[in-house]
């Protein structure tokens, strides 16, 4: 059986920013509906988390998931490597995406999963808001972190949304600057380059995407009507923008209990799965929604599921079929 | 950066079941020092270990491991496909292995899986052996189950032990004609095929390697001085060949107590981790040994750690990095 090789640049030219949120939206449903299956993402510590015996700063997550609308299972594993990675100059990440077929067991596609884990970050916050706010056309955002996901970030907010002004915080001057460059004509209105991270919260929702784990974001920061999207698995935020919140909205469940800026909380048995009003789930499925955002402090967390990684690989798996993209390679030549 | 890619056919060429066997010694040894790193795997179910809405009898396992020895993380994604796959006549496994390299985060190799998986998952069952009978040289061996899995159960027990009688058991007879007639000239005694199940306990040791679920194997027929080795994620043994054994030995605690056949008693309540007398891998760093093996009943589960599949691949991509084979393919390519 041949299977499919796809690099960062053909997939780059297989997947607009809109199809992602798309993909992503019918995925979290089905999710929720129970026909996709995400079992919580296993961790392979190396220095990062905890620290271990070994001289590196790294963390890499299998993270395998069932789609239930394409028919296909699939695997993301995606390493962040603080130390010798960064240093050399490459990206944090770095993540190859599996396809399987669940009947016949066929290695379908090995393909690079850089792109699509950044493009599916900057989809799901997109997601995230269009089920809280149904109907909005325009609004200012705030972006902590101005790495490779705050852009897909900001693609994401500029494909649903009227940027009116953008604020952004990076403690790298020259990150926030290259981001200003980069990111000027995907935004519609002005980008403000914040001297203070608080500045950033000043917006309709504000997102961060750093690997910052000294709580530097402040609940005190955040009113009535104010609507924070912690990302990722580190600890961004300190317990008042946590507990504060009059709703936390998460991902996946258990994933939230176990990893990101909730773990030291439900540890500590401050918080646990009664504390949650939702999934994004159940809200892209139309099972539950949020009445009267306006008046709320609304905190969610989408921490990151394969199973929109997977979904996206699917897609981008057809798509360069259809086209005829890619080398193949039989693994299982005898 | 260039990934390497290995079919199985090389593969095949470059790890002979004694190199197999002494990597996987010196893995379990370097797990139980703390070097080596095995999260416990992540289970993809799609129909196999529980049922779901799905049409499939399939199961999915991601399996990642730093190893210590080899200052190389890894991962194994294999799955058993019990309809499909089978119905047109290949294996029921199949598996990719990846390699990344620690601190740069770069992918090393994409190779396939199934080879080394058959290969380590017989090696594994030669080192609990070494390590319970230190100096013996021949012995009488019985194997349930006539597939791939059984195959290589063989090769690595005469690799290590001239094999004076081999009984097999398999209820397909097909299987077990086939089994005999490919493994006539790897096994120095000769081969028997057993009528009944029980037969195959009428020996030294005798093995498991089977994906039943009926609790056909019996405690009645172990006394003293005789070794079971349970492998796999299957319910194929009663409860009384469990608490019945004087020592019950794995590879992994946590993953014995959530997976295969000790998951029910544990379940049950009946079963925890002081219920084992010790790891594989402290027997081969010689923390722990076992007196007076033929006054004992002992239970070995091994049911598998990707530790030792990614410590394979690792030698494997060493030696064809050296002899220049494989392809490559640039999965960061922009």
């Amino acid at each position: 059986m041949n299977t499919l090789l796809l690099n960062e640049q053909q997939i780059k030219g297989l997947l607009t920013m809109k199809e992602a949120i798309d993909i992503c939206d019918r995925t979290f449903a089905d999710l929720a509906l129970g026909n996709t299956l995400n079992p919580a993402k296993v961790n392979l510590n190396l220095g990062d988390s905890e620290p271990t015996k070994l001289p590196y700063k790294a963390s890499l997550n299998a993270m395998p998931a069932y789609i239930g609308w394409q028919d296909v299972a699939g695997m993301k594993w995606a390493g962040g490597f603080g130390k010798g990675r960064i240093e050399i100059g490459r990206p944090f990440l770095n993540a190859l995406i599996l396809l399987i077929q669940p009947n016949y067991g066929d290695f379908q596609a090995v393909m690079d999963g850089s792109w699509i884990m950044a493009m599916r970050t900057g989809a799901q916050s997109a997601v995230c808001l269009r089920h809280l706010w149904p109907g909005k056309k325009s609004g200012t955002f705030g972006i902590f972190g101005c790495g490779l996901q705050g852009r897909t970030q900001t693609m994401a907010l500029a494909s649903e949304y009227h940027i009116d002004k953008l604020i952004v915080y990076d403690p790298i001057p020259a990150a926030t600057e290259r981001f200003v460059k980069d990111m000027q004509d995907v935004v519609q209105g002005e980008i403000v380059v914040a001297k203070e991270p608080k500045e950033v919260s000043e917006s309709d929702a504000c997102i961060s995407v750093t690997n910052a784990n000294d709580q530097f974001i402040k609940g005190e920061w955040f009113g009535k009507g104010s609507v924070y999207l912690s990302l990722g698995s580190y600890s961004e935020c300190d317990d008042q923008a946590i507990l504060g919140a009059d709703h936390i909205i998460v991902d996946h469940v258990q994933q939230c209990l176990h990893r990101g800026n909730l773990k030291r909380l439900a540890d500590q048995g401050k918080l646990d799965e009664s504390s949650f009003y939702c999934t994004v789930g159940e809200m892209a499925a139309g099972l539950r929604s949020v009445e009267n955002v306006s008046q709320k402090k609304i905190l969610m967390v989408p921490i990151g599921m394969g199973c929109l990684d997977v979904a996206c690989a699917g897609i981008v798996y057809k798509k360069a079929i259809s086209m005829g993209l890619g080398e193949t390679f039989m693994f299982d030549q005898k």
